[in-house]
């Protein structure tokens, strides 16, 4: 079926990429759910509590290509989230081994552990794109460490920055992101068995051997304590991603911003077959960007939701969990798209360092005048006076230098041909420095 | 595809219906968008701006399969909304009529008429599934209008109301929500007919006939002005949907809240293939409830993201108009799920009146025993003497007749046993009356 | 105190209006509640509850001024919402008066009515300025009726508009608000009478002819049942409410970005002792349409919460009912803020219709040169040919028309000189013609 | 003035803490934004940016009663943010000291930095609260380790857990949150110095030495770059904010789910003074639990609010930024009430462990019943044959014993009178191991 847009023929690749396909498709959470169930069968069968010849056979299930069509009719009869399945999968165990699947565990224990490993396939993803966009923007800050552009506050070209500082501020947010993807990963990555309420009372004084033998099994951590409904894990992360893919909407934000006919300092690449507009032949629109700011909107809407979730009822509540199971996925789906696209955005991105040094105008100047004259005149008497001054030029279309005689000094005035950088470049070497040291005990790899 | 729940064979069912799968499917948007490509196509015609021949072509490709793969092919290679369809439709076309398919129409005049025709179809859904449910409703008040029950407020049973009155609040808020969807639904039905910005100019001054012609051979008002980036119709409908099933998961959350086996006082009708707890065989859980409480949660996600669309920029603003792709439809898509379920929750709900009955507890006549000596003591003095009265009962467990001796006198005493429902009955009444009334002038029809 | 920026000396006129302050200062809160149980207590003597000496000593207390701090210290020594003003109120009354104040009422039956009063004031100030403000735009529209600019899709300038035709757009969808503000007055002006739990037990069978008089007292509707539980009067208002700023966001950010210097088409009006920047001298900010698009963003967040709270359980939930009390006046707040800001922005606008057309480019031509090529090459073929040539025009920096030669007539030509404003003006006259028209029936008073 | 709750003399108790008020009141921000001016101005003495004497001139500054309702006028004047304060400030300064405050500095290096004192101030009493709180769970989890009560899910009764399980959960999670609030620490304390557009220009080649004596003075680290527009860090604080909130929001459901008078095993310890309800003297409310549900959900609602402004525009975005000034604060006010509460409402709750023994029911041993029948019969047999088992008695009220005979053998009915807690007692010690552990290497002190 294809009426979400995800998974449309036509429009899937804007919101969902083939890997997050790959990762939530029917199928692919059919065997996510196996996968848990055969490896929750092994360490039973490891702790003496089923036979290892129905671990065996259940593992043998791999193999076997489940009927989805069976599963869907078995699921709505009995109007149980995974007993459907387990029924079909009773049907192809031989003797007693049937008897052993899905043994003593509950819903949860299986869909929270697959989330978990969804999470960490996801958080992978992630991981790599952002590692790889960080890199491009450190080398683009490099490039561009001086290139002068117009520093912009309340929509309005103010004082100069180089596109290396603009670059460098996302950057560094990036950066920061991976280090929150790098703390919180052992806090994510754990598995859940617990039972009917968390207790697991059906395994006896085997318990928790069992629960440490599924963890390790699956590479996971081990809770202290069954999460069923505590889900700050699940918030903790979604909410991460609901940050780096706003960061990256800001980045296309301003791409879009800075796209603009009357602005044209950065461009998207355009493709040869890209179709800008059917009825304006002229037109070429920042649609990438776009498509990222839509994203993050949407990744932001689902991560509030995953937070609502945190005030959980009892021991659990479907109230609230279920509300992950479409919450998540779908905040995963688009933030994969978003990085992916951002990755493209980036490393096609077109500069036009002529139309940045074009758009400085006379405010290039304003705050280094301001500097001179406050050594002499005081600052707030020297901002009054320029602030009537760049007035004036501004209103009747005087030459500032002009409107300036008789105000500035000439020494003064020599610094209007200026472009005082300032920092820029300092703090791009910041940046940079931070990133490298970081970087230089990561690796492109999450895990 | 199925990666998202939406579209799972195995779960599908909880997250939409057939009927909104049959509005979103991909099949249907494409063949919708076509419908409207079409009647672009006769209105045309009908204006004299392409050949009657060219408009009977177009028409004839209604009953063409279209290539769905072909044009996913195309749209990504363009990376335009609409092209890839249109290419593919036009090799489709003999002659001169290829040009004029999609004669100076932009993307959003097909896909925003084509939205508002969904709209319609959710709209309808929505109104039958409200009728229908209001019908039941009443019913319920009426059957249970003497129905005493504790009415519970900051969770703790109080005063008595009857169980009635407890459903007449819900039909009445019901009502309220077909009374919006009746005053909103000529501001909602409008095409969307606007060219490259809004203006027409394509069409010179056949414009507003053609407009005209388009609109109504759709069976859609005509605007006042493109509404390209006027958003305040989908934000409106949308939160009016979050409205009507927030006012579902009232229900369902009161049905979860009562069906606690402690107050067993509802329940969700049990089918006989139903499984409760796979671990815990005694378990009857209110599983449609709960999804009814989580749809609207999602549902109100997709609405605030709806309203926060509001702020388009310029005359067209892809950030905030393709958002509405995919918060539009899903939100749709759950609340069809949860009207139809909440039909079957209300139209299969078991009432236990004995239970009612049980748990009404010494508070039922609080309320009317403070009444009584109100008139003699003063009503804030009774009040002082009760609560501490109360207060005794319930600590040292003596009866609560034995520790108003000597407080209340004989004949107050005597209003102990009295379970009074007050104006129940007849608030019932006047729900019924308006709705009777309301009604009587609708039919479970929208359009 | 003033912890909030609302209640800010220094800020507080950026978040709220003296007429919002007025509504909602404690003062008045205390006053508006004394009212309501003035009003409960003639109703009460009307019908024979109370002695109407105790109704005449109750309403005596209009001219007491109450002891704030006293109140507040009982407040936080009963941990109950009302009783603290009760307590007092009780201790200024003489005889059995005091034992007929607040007689039978629950909290709700104070504050759910006078958040209806405060819904009716603030209803009537959103009323006046979104009419005032209507007035404004539909003036601003026809004085532009054909003053040529860029249409923008995109942020890409593309086909021309008027500036007409933009601020029609905001004129007509302001013109939905005040008609959805007309349709729900009724729906929304209902006062709450319902005792413990709803049923108005305390009142016996006079009890509907007390709520008829104390909502007829209030000037009020009466609902049909109580709707301590049923808020979605309350979030319907509150969201059409975020739907009207969010509107007045979308102006302010349209004033936002086209004060772009690098555009310039319009600006807020300065005045003289406004500062632009302090450090850059020569800026010029667009402060109000920022704070504007700042204070929807708000709205809306507390517009949503408001919307959650429809899902109250029992006959009463204070987890729910307590939200309101906050979201409900910040919401006013701060959309009686922006509508005040919106109407100095609009009224003192400042248009530069040079800036505008020097906008237009070369863009300002292709929809219509396409139309015209498109009657002899076919639309699509033409398409083609014009998206080749405005490319080579842009990139090569080649004058159009030389790059056109050979590929259109010279009479199509010719179209390049022509800015085809299309049907903004008929638009305009549209959306003129039916404000005009609903007007007539209206005035600038909601009530 | 007093218009928001926050600010009531007779609620804001609800809303607030006279921490929060000491912290966000209109004196306290001045005196803070003052200290900011003072230290940068001592900075600027160190680096030789300024004399050392206008620095010590601006540093007497704090002992002056700041003349608030001037500094009000005149940045209504003025329209900008400080200029108001700056030049009530200079006024009051003698000779050139007067030209030297404020120098080169932005509204944001004051403001930004500001903000960053008042997260750091707040991040602390949230660390008290938690930190003090997890220590009241983990005694209250010990002490009950081994209580047993009804686990439930979906609402429902089942299998038994202990009290203390439960309790250890709460703890775990506040205990994630306190390892939050240390990662983040370093992340999140860091200064603002960026002047007009984040370059520092004004400073030369002394920028960089300035703002790190700046950040130093201030006992703030320093970034790599301004951050301006770059807020993620506000935005990842006051989402943990919300989800420290929402954990004690679970807490307090829970005990509002479980003080319900059908349930009766906990409750908020009463006051003597406090009065339930005037109407129903009988009442026992859960206020303080409904209160912390209440501001959970208005703390949600801001932190997607902060996280929405991430997508900033350009070197400085007021439409983002002016939103953080209502959002956070309001965000740390609703934190700190409810954390406050939170405390009170742990450290007084009465648990009744008879209740809770009473509830468990017949479900107490259903898990474990099973797991011993699956032993005999296989597992999904067993589950099947104790369904219907259930069904039976549940419905024809006959002893559950009765109906199992048969069905059981005499041996497992045995397990019947059993209350088997599982792996309760073992979790609650792996919970307060962890803690103890990290506990052992913090304070009561979060700097």
């Amino acid at each position: 079926m294809d009426s979400h847009l995800i998974d449309s023929t036509i429009f899937g690749h804007q919101w969902a990429t083939s890997e997050s396909r790959a990762i939530f498709s029917e199928k692919s959470r059919v065997a996510r759910w196996l996968e848990v169930v055969i490896e929750l069968a092994q360490a039973q069968a490891e702790c003496g509590i089923i036979p290892g010849d129905s671990a065996e056979k259940i593992s043998q299930l791999r193999t076997v290509a489940l009927p989805i069509e069976e599963i869907a009719e078995r699921t709505r009869q009995t109007s149980h989230s995974t007993l459907g399945m387990i029924q079909v999968l009773r049907d192809l165990l031989p003797g007693t081994s049937a008897e052993h699947i899905y043994y003593g565990a509950t819903v949860q224990d299986i869909t929270d552990t697959s989330q978990v490993l969804e999470l960490r396939a996801v958080g992978a993803l992630v991981w790599r794109d952002l590692w790889m966009l960080e890199d491009g923007l450190l080398e683009l800050a490099v490039r561009h460490r001086l290139t002068p552009m117009a520093g912009r506050t309340h929509g309005q070209p103010g004082a100069p920055i180089s596109f290396g500082f603009k670059v460098a501020s996302w950057a560094d947010e990036v950066g920061r992101h991976l280090q929150r993807l790098s703390e919180g990963r052992n806090r994510w990555l754990v598995g859940q068995l617990g039972g009917a309420v968390g207790t697991l009372a059906f395994f006896g004084d085997r318990a928790l051997d069992l629960r440490a033998a599924f963890c390790r099994r699956l590479s996971l951590g081990e809770p202290n304590i069954a999460w069923l409904s505590a889900r700050d894990r699940v918030a903790e992360f979604s909410h991460l991603i609901a940050m780096c893919v706003s960061s990256l909407a800001r980045i296309a934000n301003e791409v879009y911003a800075l796209q603009r006919r009357e602005i044209g300092e950065l461009a998207e690449k355009a493709r040869a077959s890209t179709v800008g507009s059917i009825t304006m032949p002229h037109k070429r629109n920042p649609e990438v960007s776009e498509q990222i700011v839509t994203l993050a909107r949407l990744v932001r809407a689902q991560a509030s939701v995953l937070t609502d979730t945190l005030v959980h009822e009892h021991e659990r509540d479907g109230r609230n969990w279920k509300t992950e199971w479409v919450a998540f996925p779908e905040l995963c789906h688009f933030a994969l798209a978003a990085s992916s696209m951002a990755r493209e955005l980036v490393s096609g991105l077109e500069v036009d360092p002529t139309a940045m040094s074009r758009n400085l105008g006379f405010g290039a100047s304003s705050e280094h005048l301001l500097s001179a004259m406050s050594a002499r005149l005081g600052k707030h008497r020297a901002q009054g006076l320029l602030q009537d001054a760049y007035r004036e030029a501004r209103e009747d279309g005087r030459p500032l230098r002009a409107v300036l005689q008789g105000i500035a000094t000439q020494a003064e005035l020599a610094e209007l041909s200026d472009v005082d950088l300032g920092a820029s470049g300092a703090m791009v070497d910041r940046v940079v420095d931070t990133a490298v040291r970081r970087r230089a005990s990561e690796t492109g790899q999450w895990l």
